[in-house]
């Protein structure tokens, strides 16, 4: 037979297991989202990247990368989305607010982030090469900085991936007919 | 009597003492202009920070602070002239232009920066609580990015940071008298 404290133990994990669950079926919600903004990107022949923002379970804000479209370095999917939930808040912190990108965000991205003091972000793929959430650096958890993420990572993961890869697979095939 | 090397050293060493005059006229001329931008943030009660972005010897974008006023965390000064300068070149790159800002940027700037892959830096004073290009990180020069800027500090670093001291000090002066 169990102890009273065994059972407790018990109770708790059961309960911190249901919390996750539904933890993820919300990350997940809301990233199918963002991969429909990224899909908006892919459309226009952008790299498909995608995000929304998220106040009291409720879409705020919208964003796809649109660089070359509009010939913008700030046109990337979070800056797009952080910018309009400024606007709809008439505020400059966005500190109950949740960030979805489908992509690990750059340098710039995180940076935006820390300054508009969202306390959470939920990441798709990561970007080995050039992300700033923990692959070359981890600009949303710094220490020496006044504010610090928590970061939720590889939430649908796989098909974040696959539209980029489709992506460049398609822009390579481009290029090799035109090559 | 001097040898043949010695006088060529000496000739060498000479033209280079007078490059680095030459770029630091440069540096205060446009830095002046940044230093301009900041007065009219300072004007409209916002942290006094100041920027302009010069190509070709023109400055071709100007930005300074309006946080609070626009209720926008991308109205940085930097952010404010790159996005003109983007709109003015037509491009998300900006490989051929100079930044002068009066305070050393912070993450989202650097970040800016490093993804505009603009080559050169030019910061008044430094930030040494949240700077990020050198002071707590310097986003500016990572080998890991795919881009790296050369960054000179410290141009009229005493016209920079006596505005914003003057700032901060009427900030206080301010509260005391509410409080």
């Amino acid at each position: 037979m169990m102890s009273k404290e065994e059972r407790e133990e018990k109770r708790i994990a059961k309960l911190a297991e249901k919390e996750e669950k539904r933890n993820l079926k919300i990350y997940e919600k809301y990233m199918e989202q963002a991969l429909k903004e990224a899909k908006k990107a892919y459309d226009i022949n952008e790299v498909p990247i995608g995000c929304v923002i998220v106040q009291d379970d409720k879409i705020i804000a919208r964003g796809y990368n649109r660089r070359n479209t509009d010939k913008s370095v700030l046109a990337h999917a979070e800056i797009a989305a952080i910018s309009e939930a400024c606007k709809k808040t008439g505020d400059w912190r966005l500190e109950d607010c949740t960030l979805y990108v489908t992509l690990e965000p750059c340098q710039m991205c995180a940076g935006a982030i820390v300054q508009a003091r969202i306390p959470k972000v939920v990441v798709g793929a990561m970007n080995p090469k050039a992300g700033c959430a923990g692959s070359i650096i981890n600009i949303l958890n710094m220490q020496q900085f006044n504010h610090q993420c928590e970061v939720e990572t590889g939430i649908m993961k796989e098909k974040c991936t696959e539209m980029m890869t489709k992506f460049f697979e398609e822009l390579r095939e481009q290029k090799n007919q035109i090559m």
